[in-house]
C-alpha cells in the first residue's frame, strides 16, 4: 500500500477516506505499515486533526482489527464507565459493584496506571490474589452470573488500539483529542453496551487540564458512541486536587472498601453518585435523577454494594475477607504523618506533584512492564480551603523505607501550598454534564 | 536520551537548542534514536519550521556527521553550483568545465535524478566508463589538477543527511523548506568553497513550484552560507517547461557536449552563461557581469571549455571519444517522431509530464537502486509560443521498444498542449537574483 501519499494528504490538512484509514490500519496491524511512517502520519494528525468522518472510521478500524463481547439474547442493561484518569479516583472500585447491585451489568474494562495517574486494575490488583486478566469469554460469563466483571484489555480487544498507543507513548502523539477518543472509543465499543458513561476530569492534575480541551474530548467521544448506537454522557470533574484522601493503590482500594460500608468521604461518594445515577439513568431502570440516586444510596447502606464487591473478589480469585478486613491488604513497611509547616489556609493539593510522588517511591511505572508496590502512597486528610495550625497533621506517608518517606515528605512539602487565604477557588466536584443535545453547566467555581 | 520531550517541544511550536539539535543528529546517526520518534520530529518540523538558529544547528550537526573536502594552502577560488531539479536541465555538464576553464575550480559534488528530476551523476554515467565514484582524497587530488572534478556524495560526506533523506522520502517529508535547505546546505559546506550559486527552479516542474516557496528557500539556503562563511547567491529560472531540447541521459549528455562545442540551444546556453557570470564574479576573477559573460562566451568560442571537459572525462575513466563524436554515446533501439496533432500555437510544455515519461520508459528510477537505461528519452523541439502545423515534428521519442515509443507518444500527447493562442506567457528564463542583501527581478513574465 502507498502510504506516502496518504501522509502528504493529511499533512496538508486534508482527510483519508473511510476505506483508506480502514486499509491503512488493517496493513498497520499486520506489520506491513512501518512504525515511521505511522509516527509521520500521528504527527500530522495531531497538528492537523480528523474529520468526524475519519475519526469513525479510524475507532472502527481499531475495533475491528479484534474481538468483542457478546451478550446477545441477555435483556438486562449493560452500561461501563470510563475515567479519562487522575489521582486518588478509585471510583471504579466503589461504583461497579454498587451499579451491579441496583441491577444494571458491569462488564469494566479498565488501565493500567501510566504517568501521574494511577489504574483500576493495580487497585485491584493489590487484593491478594486477585486476577485482572480474565479472557473475554471469563469476562461475559461473569457479567451474566454476577452482573459485574472488572479486567484489563484482553490481547483479543482493539489489537491495532494496542499497537498505536505504544508508537503514540513514544512519538509526542499522546494528547491528540481525536486520537485520545478514538482509543478510548474503540475498547468500550467493544463491550457490547446499553450504554457508556464518561468521567472526564479537568483541572491541573488531568490528562487534557483545560475545560475547552475536556469539553472537546467529551464531544468527540459521545459524537463516536452515539453514532455506533451507544448513547454516551459524560461529566466534568474535578482534578485540580486528589479525590478522596488515599492516593496509591493499596491504600485506594482500602479507601473504597470503607466507601462500599457507608465511610467514604464526601467528594468520592459524590463523584460517585453521580456518576452511577447516569448510569441507572442510561441503562433506563430508574427515570430521574433524584430517584437514582435514592437507589445507590439504599444499595449501599443495606449492605448490597459491599456484598457484590465481596462476591466478584471471590470471583475473580481474590481473597475476598479484605471487604470485611481491610488490614488484610498489603501494609507498608514505614508510615509518618506529615504536619503542617505553618499556620494558614489550604490553597492548593496538587494532583501531579502527588501522583508522581507515588510513581517515584515505587507505587507506579515509569515503562509499562516495571513492577509495582501496591503499599506505598498517601492519605491526605487537607482539603483546598481548610484552616491549618502549623503542626497539625496533613497527611500520613507510606513507604518502604526512610528514602521513601523522604521522597513523600519532598512532594507534600511541594503540593500541599499553605497561604493566608483561598487565592482561586477549587473547581466544583461535577461541573457538566455533556450530551449529544449540548452542555448544561451544573455548578460554577 | 529523553527525546519525546524534544518531539513535543516541537509539536507545540517551541524550539531545540543548538545543543539538543547536536546531540539529537549526533545520536540518531549513531542509531541511539528510533526512525519512528525521528519521522514523528520531522513531521512536526514539516509543520512548525524551524528557527533560524535551529536551522542552522541542524545544518551543522549535519556537516559535523562526516568529512569535508580541504584545499588547505590553495589561492585558487573554488566556486560550485547547486540546481533544485529540473527536466531537462543539463546546465552542470556545461558550467562545470566552461567554469574551470575560466581559471575558477569547481569541486562538483551532484546527485542522482529522482522523481521526475534528472540527475546530473545519471547523466555523466551515459559516457562509458565514467565513475562518479571517487573518494574525497581523489576529488580534491582532481580539482588540485584539473580544476574540476563531478563526482557524487560520498558517504564521508553528510552521513547524518543521508539517513535523514532516506527517512524524509518514505515519511512525507521531503518538501519542506528548511530541511530542504538543511540537506543540500550540509553537503555544499563540507566542499570548503569560496562561494556558492544556486539555480532555484519555479514553475510547474520545479520541487516547490510557486515563487514565494522558490523565494524562501533561496534566502534561507544563503543565510545559512552566508552565516557560515560561504558568500551565496542565488538565480530563480524557469521550470515551466523543460530546459533545452534533450531529456533523458544520454540524450541529455550529447546535448551538454554540443552546447560546449557553441551549438547549443539558446535557452540552455542563457541560463548557463547567467549562472557561470555568478561564479566568475562570485569566485572574484571578474568584477562586472558584462566581463564575465564575455570571458565564458570567449572559454567557449576558443574550445576550452570542451578541452576541459574531455580531461574532466579521461580523468575519470570515460571514453573522452565522445566530445569529438557523441554518436559514442549508447543510442536508443527505437527512435520515432511526433507530429503536431493539430495546427496552432504550443500553449505549454508540461515538465513533470515529460520526466515521469522518462522514468516510466526505464531512464529513471521509482526507488533509489532501481537500473537505469541512459538511451531512453525525449528530443522536443516545440517551444511554449511556437506556432505550428498540423503533422510538424515537434518531438522525437527514444526508446528500447515500441511499447516504450507507445509511453512516449501518450506522454507528449498530454504534455505538449496546443491551442489557438497563448494562453499564459512561459516564465522568465532568469527571472531573480537573490543575495543576502535582498531580492532583484530581473525579468517580468
Amino acid at each position: 500500500m502507498l502510504v506516502v501519499p496518504l501522509i502528504e494528504r493529511k499533512r496538508d490538512g486534508g482527510a483519508l477516506t473511510p476505506e483508506e484509514w480502514s486499509a491503512l490500519i488493517a496493513a498497520y496491524s499486520a506489520g506491513r505499515v512501518p512504525d515511521y511512517q505511522m509516527a509521520a502520519l500521528l504527527m500530522a494528525v495531531f497538528l492537523r486533526g480528523l474529520e468526524r468522518q475519519e475519526l469513525a472510521a479510524v475507532t472502527d478500524a481499531m475495533l475491528a482489527s479484534g474481538e468483542r463481547l457478546s451478550f446477545r439474547g441477555w435483556d438486562t442493561p449493560r452500561v461501563d464507565k470510563h475515567s479519562t484518569g487522575g489521582v486518588g479516583d478509585k471510583v471504579s472500585l466503589v461504583l461497579a459493584p454498587l451499579v451491579a447491585a441496583c441491577g444494571v451489568a458491569v462488564p469494566m474494562m479498565s488501565g493500567r496506571g501510566l504517568g501521574h495517574t494511577g489504574g483500576t486494575l493495580d487497585k485491584l490488583e493489590a487484593i491478594p490474589g486477585f486476577r485482572t486478566a480474565l479472557s473475554l469469554a471469563e469476562a461475559a460469563a461473569q457479567v451474566r452470573k454476577l452482573g459485574v466483571a472488572m479486567f484489563g484489555q484482553t490481547p483479543e480487544i482493539a489489537p491495532a488500539d494496542r499497537r498505536l498507543y505504544a508508537l503514540r507513548d513514544v512519538t509526542g502523539t499522546v494528547e491528540a483529542i481525536p486520537l485520545i477518543a478514538a482509543s478510548i472509543m474503540s475498547k468500550k465499543l467493544a463491550e457490547d453496551l446499553t450504554a457508556l458513561v464518561l468521567d472526564v476530569k479537568r483541572g491541573s492534575g488531568a490528562f487534557l487540564p483545560q475545560l475547552e480541551q475536556s469539553l472537546a474530548l467529551a464531544r468527540t467521544m459521545i459524537a463516536l458512541g452515539e453514532d455506533r448506537g451507544c448513547p454516551t454522557v459524560a461529566l466534568l470533574t474535578a482534578m485540580d486536587r486528589p479525590l478522596g484522601r488515599a492516593c496509591g493503590n493499596a491504600l485506594e482500594t482500602e479507601e473504597a472498601i470503607l466507601a462500599l460500608r457507608g465511610e467514604g468521604p464526601a467528594d468520592l461518594m459524590e463523584v460517585t453518585y453521580a456518576l452511577g445515577a447516569e448510569m441507572l439513568l442510561a441503562a433506563g431502570v430508574e427515570q430521574t435523577s433524584t430517584k437514582a440516586r435514592r437507589r445507590l444510596e439504599r444499595a449501599l447502606g443495606s449492605g448490597l454494594a459491599a456484598e457484590k464487591f465481596e462476591q466478584l473478589v471471590a470471583a475473580q480469585g481474590g481473597n475476598a475477607a479484605v471487604v470485611e478486613d481491610p488490614s488484610l491488604l498489603p501494609q507498608a513497611a514505614a508510615v509518618e504523618v506529615y504536619a503542617a509547616p505553618r499556620t494558614g489556609v489550604v490553597q492548593r493539593v496538587e494532583p501531579k506533584t502527588i501522583g508522581r510522588a507515588v510513581v517515584a517511591m515505587g507505587g507506579g511505572r515509569q515503562r509499562l512492564d516495571d513492577p509495582i508496590d501496591p503499599t506505598v502512597g498517601f492519605v491526605i486528610t487537607a482539603k483546598p480551603g481548610d484552616k491549618v495550625l502549623a503542626g497539625e497533621p496533613l497527611a500520613s506517608v507510606f513507604a518502604r523505607d526512610p528514602a521513601g518517606i523522604k521522597l513523600g515528605f519532598d512532594a507534600l512539602a511541594r503540593a500541599i501550598v499553605i497561604g493566608d487565604r483561598l487565592a482561586e477557588k477549587p473547581l466544583p466536584l461535577v461541573s457538566h454534564r455533556v450530551t449529544a443535545a449540548g452542555v448544561e453547566e451544573l455548578a460554577r467555581a
